[in-house]
């Protein structure tokens, strides 16, 4: 996979547990990475900044970082700890959204993301770098099929929370208990009847305005905070 | 200004402020139209959807609805309401997140969104897609100078605050008043050090994991929400 931009392949090089396997930087990038003593691991190649564009596209906002590096291992879900929040991703695709979710997820502390989403390798770098730097933080758990992944962490003691604007309570108003994996459906579609269906509760976001559903990674970083909040997670 | 999108176009036929000039549907989109019955207008031109994608792009979801328009116009700051919320975003200028943030502050009910950022048509496309009908409900008062701005709004008796990373207060633990403008910088630059110094006050967003900040729209959506709470807006 491809990691881009200061934070990301920063965050990148810092995990041991993230195989480097070439890393590109542009002069004044291999002067910032010695500047801050970071540990390249491997020799990088010191390039001129439009190679880097011209292999991510124009608008990559990569400041003269690229790396090429494995995937973490994805564990499973038996392994998961059971205290604290995970998070669920029903079909959600676009690796901005992604990447922003990651993030928001590594600022509250979330023990794990189960996904079903396989992305390309230019979706991943796109997500890696509006991740910045989460990836290296959050476990992503990739499942073939949510449902049974739904009932694993149902087995295991979870209380599973779809989020969903027809829900039947507010998330704020619902008895939260440990451990709590917080569902989230693609923007459109939300939730798949049997992702619903598997759920202990289906909740809703209720706001004021006229408008009554959020952009995805809106609704989660928003479902993260009440949760945390009401589980006594926020220190 | 060119907007596309079912929930924008057709938010945009329903607002009897928004001046229509052009309105080009597939068939199926007329159908759809016809089937709800919304008004289009002005008389619409039947095109294959290749042609909109031609005007798009290939990335842009446009479900065959493109209308061009003219932009809604931009009220004086000292004709906003002195009650809820106000949005001001410093230099924040990605096209995704100013739609996601307008979304959000319609679901909040935010009375004005103020800006200094200007947008190319092609940007201003695809911010009413991300905003998804909000750019019919949230008046966007456009400035010049954002510190002037925020100066107005400390005579006009708006409490302005200031989210960085480096605030000195937790947005939590800060007594909010009415009427409050909730002051959101660039991704990466944060607020401007003459934006920092005209708030009333610089708060951040206490949260327990490692990563410490947030996609903008992220953290404007929490501040909405942790506002909107505090000031008994949440109804």
């Amino acid at each position: 996979m491809i990691l881009y931009g200061w934070h990301t392949v920063v965050a990148a090089l810092n995990n041991p547990e993230r195989q480097i396997r070439k890393l590109f930087l542009t002069e004044n990038a291999a002067r910032r990475l010695a500047d801050e003593n970071i540990d390249t691991r491997v020799p990088p190649e010191i390039v001129r900044p439009n190679l880097i564009d011209q292999r991510l596209g124009p608008d990559a906002v990569h400041q003269g970082f690229l790396a090429e590096a494995d995937p973490l291992p994805s564990p499973d879900i038996d392994t998961l700890a059971q205290e604290g929040i995970v998070l669920v991703l029903d079909q959600i695709t676009d690796p901005h959204n992604v990447g922003a979710i990651m993030r928001s997820a590594a600022a509250f502390a979330v023990k794990a993301i189960v996904t079903t989403a396989r992305h390309s390798p230019e979706a991943t770098g796109v997500l890696a770098k509006s991740a910045s730097g989460a990836l290296e933080l959050v476990p992503l758990v990739t499942v073939q099929n949510l449902a049974r992944a739904l009932n694993e962490l149902n087995d295991l003691g979870f209380m599973t929370v779809g989020l969903d604007s027809e829900g039947t309570e507010d998330l704020g108003a619902v008895p939260l208990q440990q451990p709590l994996a917080l569902v989230l459906g693609a923007e459109g579609k939300g939730l798949r009847q049997l992702t619903r269906d598997t759920c202990s509760v289906v909740a809703r976001l209720d706001m004021p305005g006229e408008i009554k559903s959020l952009n995805v990674s809106n609704a989660a970083v928003l479902a993260l905070y009440i949760g945390a909040s009401r589980l006594g997670l926020m220190k």
